[in-house]
């Protein structure tokens, strides 16, 4: 039940190309070298992100990576479920129509099985939150929290890389 | 990111051991054949459900299972937890300390990243949600969904295999 550690990895990069300015990209070996990630399993990641629609590639040698939309329109669910995939957690096989008790009657079925119910609604409140936040308030929320030397090395790593 | 399958199979099972009457229980193999599951499948399970102080085993030759307290002190994330181990399902490995643009100072990183903070909030809310359903309330909603052939099945089933 663990999510991909890709996650962790994604979010951070997802938050870095929300600062870019408009029209610059940064290479995915720098993005990938800014946190001392290999690049083969960041790129990875960063495909994933891009099939999903939340970043874009830009392709040559001044090539790099992009949020392709804007950073108020990425919440963290777009980023893990680009990771992670979409569907539920929970794995329901009907188990309750199987075995000698099981009703043959496929009507008794026509309502949803309560623990799958639950189990459903649980992890709904669970991506409703993750839904409620997007890029563009964890940039907000974390700036206050990221002392300034941090924030000055950043900058200039990034002006360093960007294309 | 899935669950364990076992959490259908263990939700389940512990339902029928929540419908017990005191000092009764169910051999692991009659439980497994009532969901057409295979006996070791479930065995393990319910060791896991055991081993997490859920259900109790008895042994001999009448031995079995049942819960190990009240179905309304079991809840759903204590099922959870068993099969599918207690660890948040995010995976911070603290990547904002790596990298060239950490800083070298540890008080920088006193408070906690944004991003797994809202990470866990998230989950909590999923693990909040499942802490506020017990078997008892489980088996309460779910009996007017049930048909009563169903019904008179498992009882006839329970009846035959208890101990
Ligand atoms: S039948 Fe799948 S959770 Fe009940
Ligand atoms: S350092 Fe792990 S989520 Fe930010």
């Amino acid at each position: 039940r663990r999510l991909g550690d890709g996650v962790e990895a994604a979010m951070h990069c997802a938050l870095v190309l929300a600062g870019l300015p408009d029209g610059v990209v940064i290479p995915g070996r720098d993005l990938a070298a800014l946190y001392d990630l290999s690049e083969s399993y960041l790129l990875k990641h960063l495909r994933a992100l891009t099939a999903a629609g939340v970043t874009e590639a830009t392709s040559g040698p001044r090539g790099g990576y992009r949020l392709a939309r804007k950073a108020a329109d990425v919440t963290m669910l777009d980023i893990v479920e680009a990771i992670d995939g979409p569907g539920p957690a929970f794995v329901c096989k009907e188990i309750r129509q199987c075995g000698p008790v099981a009703s043959k009657d496929p009507c008794a079925f026509r309502k949803s099985c309560l623990i799958r119910v639950r189990m459903l609604q649980a992890e709904k409140l669970w991506r409703d939150s993750l839904r409620g936040q997007t890029l563009a308030d964890l940039a907000r929320d974390a700036a206050p929290m990221i002392d300034d030397t941090t924030k000055r090395a950043l900058a200039a790593y990034v002006d360093a890389v960007k294309r």
